[in-house]
């Protein structure tokens, strides 16, 4: 306990307490619905933004100065920087983490030696949830950042670079396997393009595909039985990513047969850029059958790329669980704070701040959207906005009984002349207000 | 002949006239690769924005005083209108047009008058055909203007709108089959939602696949041998539209099997909207293999809503129409400009003015694509990039024959440290200039 | 009392009610920070988007029923369209309203009878005034929807344009003048253009700059003691307009000498379009001494064009709403709902659930920024952030003290090493919540 | 000559070259309107993109490996970089570079170090131009890399960061002043905010007014005889940048009265991420007399943040050039290629493709916009449609007299009604491809 020697475990003080180091909302073991608050959210510190990031952006060096990467060898660093991870997680009260593969481990001058550290550093990680009793939610491997990944990854135009990115999945696979993990996500950050004009849509499409069924099979022969997650994501870093938002990965995946075996990975920031509501892309998510996990962050809606903020608005991010509950909530994804503090926030103690007031954020929505789901006037709203479609009409077109025709027919003899119905959107928006601000 | 009174029949005059009621790039019988450049192009006058919009915006009166809108009931304008179109296209000389059920022939007051109304004016439609040797490109319905349809078409809440729709669905695929028609198109304006709070995205899905699956059963049974076009847009007029861009169609179509049976129609501005370039739309939809037709004109990258404008960049089209050549060209799509001319375009000679211009545009760019595509330096530096993939390891992979472990050990064994090879963006770019700027 | 028959006075029942026709958090004469609810927000009601606009759009028709918009002369519309104005005015409890002179009057065949129709219903709106003890906010012309504006209203190429809007602006600000209106308000909805090929940005410019200076000698000339504002906007109905946002807007002013003349309105929307967030326009208006009025309403940050919706983010509005109060608050301005309902809301109810729930929004907003400001953590934070500015140093810098050249001198002779200070943005964000959810 | 032995100088071989290192546009010394191209354009290399970036981006590694960067000390590998930098421009053919201190020389431990390293750099630059003849076109400081600056150079909260701020600027200056600069550029990189929650938006101002009068007053006090600009970008790094776009400088810059002293540095990417047209930047700037140089470049229309392209549209830069032309040409500014080649265009001979087709770019575009200029279509077209402002009424009207009372009479009396006049948009831009595409 030697890397925020001035911050104890965090706490749960009450709506009226003041201390940015205390939850006003969040107490991990309350009933909502009948479940304690850890189980319905689930939450996990991400290892890169919060241990590996040094503050650093496009202009501009790193403006942190982590003890942990301090002084050295790249195992020491990676040891010092498990401590402190572990450290972290359990003053902020989580229960999970996640982590990319050379987040935790030095890549090393070739794959031998990256097999060997990031052995060592799993064994570490083991130990470390065997004494703390942290989970891993879930694990990934980084095939983006090596300069061999500049061209894509399993959708390189060199067949050994795909060779790499199966080596570092496979590896990342095995560890999260046996490190007991829920999930293994896949974000394809380089399988895209920067232009057409050097770029064979069709074969990188095809090679994206094979990787990902290479993938379940390897699932299924070391009998993982987490989920499979690909992340969406519109751009950046390439300029078109081929899994852009939900409705694109859901018809990648159906047109590899894949639909059943990978579920997505949602992130509010990746679902802005892509022109979409966070609870859009969610419910979207729900209903195709293939919603899996979140990445909590959020975007700045004046900027066009990824800001990775904490989430801080209760009002989204309540519509977001209401969504996540309606569909049953999570089974095997939680919320991944896939969020950095901002480059001006360079004291340790700022970590703490950024999670505690995002754990709150998420604790307070949750209450909210639990309340929104009890009375459910939403849900009523739609039953009898849709009711014709549960009566005779409605169910002899979706049961395939009427031809265009027919229905054409039906039309013209019966004279219909449907009148419009209110839809009521300020009306619902009054209401969602209602249950925010009690 | 007597609503363009002062527009000749425009001609092709060569590249050095300075006349704007002339062409100088469009010779519709020159060959290229072997072709009439009218074959290639198959160009389009769209009805609605040409004959119909009366140079109205949200936040001003129409400001064009067309004769044919002038005095006379509602199918005496018609008729006019008709005369008009057909005097346009004419002297404009293009081979096709488009139109909505409801730009054609007055709605009525209820469907029994809009059936006649409708049915007197595809006779007048028929006439014109066959006195000109104009043919129809597709036919369309309008489910998106009238106040039944505010909450939807297909989607509706009400069954009995999804009947209405289903009325004029039939009624205008049953006309656009007597006129000879090469396309039934169907975009969905209001296939979409305002808010989510009143929206069950998956009640409406289904509504909407059923939907098709009628219309694809209409079809076959009227033996239409035209193609199903569904038209991708992001937004607008709802805040999120189901038919997003083409990789989202992709998605639906392939959930309710129609993916064999609908193909895509690609608008540029509907292309930007959606965050993508226009290039990227055609060749995604070339390589899902539901490429279908265009709707050619162009956004104004400033502006954040469908501004229809025509389109006039001939770098743009001419990697458009590469990408098209390149998937084998049309077979029953072509051009459509389903673009208006400005508000403040307020003459009738304007439409003549746009429409020149942007046939020039793709002839200009037809000639610059076909000469990129006959030495294809682009086709040929992707064969190489790629090469690895017809070799052993890339066939191996792509062929089934290697597991994730077994690529993962080929790494570890014969230690594999791909290089990173330029991806000559830059020079690529610099090489399409050569073709564009001779 | 004839138009909304089904609709009592709307009254505040507290927190706890759960009707869309009550106020939970509005209560006009309840003290915040020692002055009435009423007098801090200043509400208004516009007439164009509550009275005049008939639910249609770019891609269909009106779908709303008004009975003051049924048969009858133009006038007798008009006067119809006044007595239900102020029918929903008195019930639903604001005490402003803004509207533009072609929302109350019909334009007439010239502009004869534009003044004559405008007269009679300024008579009209002076007795419902005087009957209802409504006060008018603001007073505008509309320069933007007649065909005759299409190139501009005060910078169009055509001085006898210029001369029309010249008409309506004089009209309109005696009008408003005489109404006791606190403010006049200048949109420039057409003041902007569509290509620069035809367009001379210098000359349209300085048009302007001569328009308004004619209209603040006006203003001093009739002695109205109002304040004058201009509303900035992007773009929309225009490519570009020249009004962009408040910091072109004070440049403009500043070089016409106007910037003691005239103030802005500040439309959240317009914000959002131009590439900023609400509160920092408002900060900015407030920095540099232009702040005047607010148009209330929000848009869609998935959509890019204005789409004017109530605002129900207290979030955001509690955020606007401590930036005025730092300000001093508004002195003429206020609250104008400038918001329509959705076209689907398209009974006459409707236009009660926006404004009771967007009124009950700003309410909060008032509270909560109240408390915000009552402690004012973030007001200590800056001060103690900035405090070396009025220390030594800092004073000789602001003071003109130390040229370039000694500063530099400064920083090697005493070995400047100056260490970054963690801006503490997460902590702050926590802090804002922590008022926001009490 | 050791950097790039593979490349021989770049030479004119005409169009008819489909050599990527030949210009097949560029002939420097021909004349276009009597002046030779070289002198039009005023091309120069940027330091920062193509000597100092490793190829890295937010989500990975540098992919370059440049001979220039490899083992040494840094003042070493300084002096290699300032070898192949001048290697680089002569073989290139440009006449111009620009630099930032940080780029060419190790900024050290501590400001004395800086200053020597930088002092040392300078000599050697000073010798490299005088032996290759090139130019400086313009120095500026880096005052945005250093973590001191995460919070702002001159907009800092610490007041001692404005003085680092100072010395590097006055050091920077002085520089630039005795290698003969034509210009000193200021952009603002990190002087905007990253929340308002934690910003004193006038402070800010204030001190960056302060900044700017000081900097005015050291070039008159060292006699720089060049021009002082300021770079204008909305946002990136910071969530808001102050200098946000042309209109904005121009209101900032009357606000301290430096509008006479400081002009702009239109960066494309910078315009378009402002919501404008590069096009339309310049053209303001021209407008409010503050136009000076360019950074040449393009952004991505899909991608939201600087991507810093070589530009490649001969259809947009002809119309800037068309601007810069009708301004008057550059009198101290040029073209400066602020454009980096994509992370994947890893050799070092990338670096001459992209600039080698930029540079036919620019020459092309130049041609396109004299022959343009020449007959002026454009110019006559304004002229004629503004036509009614060099007439009586209009020349009364901005010549102040007519109140605005007197011009509604004067409508009145005359009974006013004004045709609309067609804004031939479509035709112009017909008119324009016909200069594009002869």
């Amino acid at each position: 306990m030697a890397y925020f020697p001035n911050v104890e475990k965090v706490r749960y003080a009450g709506p009226d307490s003041d201390s940015p180091l205390a939850f006003r909302h969040y107490e991990a073991d309350r009933l909502v619905m009948g479940k304690p608050m850890r189980e319905h959210l689930r939450m996990a510190v991400c290892y890169w933004h919060t241990f590996v990031w040094p503050g650093s952006d496009v202009f501009g060096q790193g403006t942190f100065q982590r003890p942990w990467q301090a002084a050295g060898s790249p195992l020491e660093q990676a040891r010092a920087k498990a401590a402190a991870a572990f450290e972290f997680f359990s003053k902020l009260g989580v229960d999970y983490y996640c982590f990319h593969d050379t987040d935790v481990a030095p890549e090393g001058a070739n794959f031998t030696e990256y097999r060997e550290n990031f052995a060592r550093l799993v064994d570490e990680l083991e130990r470390h949830q065997s004494e703390s009793g942290l989970k891993l939610l879930w694990g990934t491997a980084n095939c983006f950042s090596h300069p061999r990944y500049a061209a894509g990854a399993a959708s390189n135009p060199d067949p050994e670079v795909f060779a790499c990115a199966a080596t570092q999945v496979c590896t990342a696979m095995n560890a999260t396997h046996r490190l007991g993990g829920d999930n293994y996500v896949l974000w394809g950050g380089r399988e895209g393009y920067e232009t057409l004009l050097n770029t064979d849509l069709k074969r990188e499409r095809e090679q994206l595909g094979r990787f990902m069924r290479m993938v379940v099979e390897h699932k299924h022969r070391i009998g993982f039985q987490g989920d499979l997650l690909i992340e969406p994501k519109p751009q950046e870093p390439t300029k078109h990513q081929y899994d852009y938002d939900v409705a694109t990965v859901f018809g990648f995946l159906q047109q590899f047969g894949l639909e059943k075996e990978i579920k997505v990975n949602i992130e509010a920031n990746h679902a802005t850029l892509a022109g979409h509501s966070f609870q859009h892309e969610i419910a979207s998510a729900v209903a195709l059958g293939v919603f899996g996990s979140i990445d909590a962050n959020r975007g700045d809606p004046q900027n066009g790329w990824d800001t990775d903020q904490f989430p801080n608005s209760v009002e989204e991010m309540t519509l977001a669980i209401y969504e996540i509950l309606k569909g049953g909530g999570f089974t095997r994804g939680g919320f991944n704070f896939d969020a950095k503090v901002r480059r001006q926030s360079l004291d340790d103690v700022d970590l703490f701040h950024g999670h505690v007031a995002a754990m709150d954020t998420l604790a307070l929505s949750l209450e909210r959207a639990a309340a929104l789901l009890q009375d459910d006037p939403l849900g009523k709203f739609k039953s009898e906005r849709y009711a014709g479609w549960d009566q005779s009409l409605g169910q002899r077109i979706l049961g395939g009984q009427l031809s265009l025709e027919q229905l054409a027919e039906h039309t013209f003899s019966q004279g219909l002349a449907p009148q419009p119905v209110s839809g009521r959107q300020e009306m619902l928006e009054g209401v969602v207000n209602r249950y925010l601000y009690r």
